[in-house]
């Protein structure tokens, strides 16, 4: 999507070999316009899936939910939420997320009534990196019986293996932008064929 | 606002004296038609404070926020992070927020760049009862010599003090629905005249 591409490279920074920060105009400050953007580009991608439902995961993955549920007619949003805890209670649904960077495992969970089963379900998330979230995103509607519909995400790192592996296993997956890596701070973007 | 208050009495649950539960409308699942009818009703009883910047709190203000700025012409959103402890970092502004719910404190924080001194800043949260995140994020504004125009509520609990605190202190403040109290079991709302 040409206008998010264009603000990662006029504002994101890459740090290291592999921190896109997007923090300026996606993730702590938001570009509300561009942000309305990239839900019409993500509506458009994911129309004809006929989703009924996005889910997302708090708290980055929030506004961009939202601005895919406008875009595809007032859709709900759901967010799972985070916790360390496992917790007992016949009410909700929970899958493990494992984050790489923080070497640590928490919980995302909703509760069961906001995702009934069939329900047609577009997964919005900020990041992609090995997958994780998506997956834990996936595994909650899996319990549910819920069906992905597709995946839109506003940037993959496509030197990571999560966009691979979702595309393989034959997921509709769009991300906005893919970083291909990170040069002397530079971040570098694959042409925008997805 | 008329819709919000009818989607509090047909669904919102009210939980002993003073939880009020709006789970399945406005944070967990959201009502994404009606998230953007709140972010107008705000818009216009906003719109001639001239706010620059959105400023609220992660993590279920970031929908409320962004709906806001949408119909307030895609203005920024700045969302205050949460974490445990205090950290040194001198480009970064911090505020703690109390919590008499989890009875702990927790501090809030911004980028100091994403609040330039000068901003017009609106404060959008989905709760007010005791206003301390509210508190919390006037400090942020205060720290940084930005200029709180106006305080947005979804849900204020009119049992507790804090919107009186906040009118007695001169603040320009729009909750769209107040709670007087709970009645076994029902929420009971204050005539729509704020």
């Amino acid at each position: 999507m040409e206008a998010l591409r264009r603000m990662i490279l006029e504002k994101g920074k890459g740090i290291g070999n592999d921190i896109v920060k997007v923090d300026m105009f996606l993730n702590h400050r938001i570009d509300t316009a561009l942000l309305f953007q990239m839900g019409e580009a993500w509506a458009d991608e994911f129309r004809n899936e006929k989703p009924e439902t996005v889910l997302t995961v708090e708290a980055s993955g929030i506004a961009m939910a939202v601005a895919a549920a406008h875009a595809l007619g007032d859709i709900p949003v759901v967010f799972a939420k985070k916790s360390a805890t496992v917790v007992q209670n016949d009410d909700i649904v929970q899958a493990p997320v494992y984050s790489f960077t923080h070497k640590t495992q928490n919980m995302i969970r909703i509760e069961k009534r906001y995702l009934p089963e069939g329900t047609r379900v577009l997964i919005i998330d900020d990041f992609l990196a090995d997958g994780q979230a998506v997956h834990g995103l996936m595994s909650l509607c899996e319990q549910q019986k819920a069906v992905v519909v597709g995946v839109g995400i506003a940037v993959e790192k496509g030197f990571q293996p999560g966009g691979k592996a979702l595309r393989e296993a034959g997921v509709h997956l769009k991300s906005l932008a893919v970083v291909e890596g990170i040069e002397n701070g530079n971040i570098v973007l694959r042409p925008d064929d997805n």
